[in-house]
């Protein structure tokens, strides 16, 4: 036994696994991302946590790998309503070629989605609103090796590539900072204004965590609910290293780490952070979507652990058809 | 199934059970608990998060029954040292008779403490502060049954029945408010001045929770670590309205919400609220305190489960003795 601090565990996660939006009607929701943004549905099942029925939408690349995802959980029927602030995940901003930026910014205005040009750190990004009212920008990135969704309604050469950012908005960094240095294993990659930029394992776009210091800003709310980010993932490579990270975060004191949560394709632990935004780490199944439903009708059904199925007809009424 | 909300598990908690601080040297924190405000060491143990070993001291009544209950972590020697400021438990409250209150400030007095007389919700309260900085109170609180210490320094008239109220610094208390009302089964008891006051259960003393919101107060430290206050648990009657709490609370989005913890004497689960506050809902095991030292000798030897006993020169060596 040594009183010596150990290794950072959370050095090994390697980036972006999904981030997790609150959103309202579930249609609106599903022809957004995947008929405008030409994402491909990976899978629709439910929301595990809580008694009430709710939708859980997975939107990504062809097999939706990691830092490819964005989900959903749609929960307008239950009235549920997020208010967008600070402490928490404020925005997601996904990577497309530099050169599809025109495109994009054409394609965004054809279905009357307000588009505003920006540059952050030194990339040019389309900043606009998903319907429900969730931030999101496309940002262009060169040379990124990600597959894209390949049988969409945007042609490969312009699709999004997976996630390249993940935005929150602080209050203060001071404490943040600290919980990304030495719990979360991040590293600094400098600020631009009042953005401060930290890069996980490798580095580069899908591992970035950029914190808006707003600190005059009121706080958003931490529920499930329309209109607001509820998490952001990270991928962390294995159950070893995720146990390791939970052990060695909740002995800093964050003894708000989650248990394990089996999430049918993917194995999860959560903790709240200074910043007020909620992280997880995630740790795929091999195999992960593809392992209730074949490569050629994936993301096609509602899939529900066997309990809840003997409710289908029930869990429909109140969840509503989606159509393709 | 029925997307009706169900009824809040929450409204079953019944109080505070402890409060945790980080403190400095074991020994100076020893001694105040039990030579100045009297109270009793009912259990010396270790913390069991993390790998570094730090002691974890129980200061209570007789039994150190549930809401008598005042514990810390001494971290001096792992160098951790923590920030007050908003978003944590800020302040603990113990109640007194209020005829004591007279006698209470002599006694910090010559113990060269210095006390403030202040009033609170229409209570004549004395301020003073630990020997490490964590901010405490007694306030004179008539026909509070609970037993105090005994046989300790202080006369049974004069002495600490338990808490009254915990303290919560907070920037914003509207998605606390909800917190408290929605997920956590408090009652508004009303404000006075920038305070605003909750009760639990049947309310009264040793159920109140005070949020003071400091909207410009600088954010202070999660971590475990001297000078803050860590976290507050509130008393669960059983395990199942533990397990109902965890699920109800988890589905809002409270996706932080703690496996259960065995902590040897009670059971815990831990999830961080919109106030920045750590609360925790701990239900007693039966015995509690009793369980592994008898009546007569409780609280005078050093508990550790027997992986780490096998250790215990090592541990002694790294945490150091404290004398009675």
């Amino acid at each position: 036994m040594s009183i010596e601090q150990p290794a950072n565990p959370s050095s090994a996660l390697m980036g972006h696994h999904h981030v997790t939006l609150g959103v309202g009607d579930p249609q609106e929701d599903f022809d957004f991302h995947t008929k405008v943004l030409g994402l491909k549905c990976v899978k629709r099942t439910l929301l595990y946590d809580g008694p009430l029925p709710v939708y859980h939408f997975y939107y990504g690349n062809d097999l939706g790998e990691e830092s490819t995802l964005v989900t959903s959980f749609p929960v307008r029927h239950i009235g549920a309503k997020a208010t967008e602030g600070s402490g928490q995940v404020s925005h997601i901003s996904l990577s497309v070629p530099p050169e599809s930026l025109d495109f994009w910014q054409a394609r965004l205005t054809d279905f009357d989605i307000d588009v505003t040009q920006n540059e952050k750190f030194g990339e040019k990004r389309l900043d606009f609103r998903h319907p429900h009212n969730i931030r999101m920008s496309l940002v262009g990135v060169a040379d990124d090796n990600r597959k894209p969704h390949s049988t969409g309604p945007v042609p490969a050469e312009n699709m999004i590539r997976g996630t390249h950012s993940v935005g929150v908005s602080t209050r203060d960094i001071e404490f943040m900072a600290e919980f990304m240095e030495v719990a979360w294993g991040g590293t600094d990659e400098g600020t631009d204004g009042n953005w401060q930029r930290y890069s996980m394992g490798e580095g580069g776009t899908g591992t970035f965590t950029d914190f808006e210091i707003e600190p005059d800003r009121r706080p958003g709310s931490w529920i499930i609910g329309e209109g607001a980010i509820h998490h952001m993932a990270y991928h962390c490579p294995d159950h070893e290293t995720q146990n390791n990270i939970k052990f060695f975060v909740e002995g800093l004191g964050y003894t708000d780490f989650s248990d394990v949560k089996d999430r049918g394709y993917f194995d999860s632990i959560y903790v709240r952070t200074p910043s007020g935004a909620l992280f997880e780490a995630a740790v795929s199944h091999d195999p992960a979507f593809l392992v209730d439903e074949p490569l050629e009708s994936l993301g096609t059904k509602v899939m529900m652990s066997p309990q809840i199925e003997q409710s289908y007809d029930e869990v429909m009424a109140i969840i509503g058809e989606v159509k393709d």
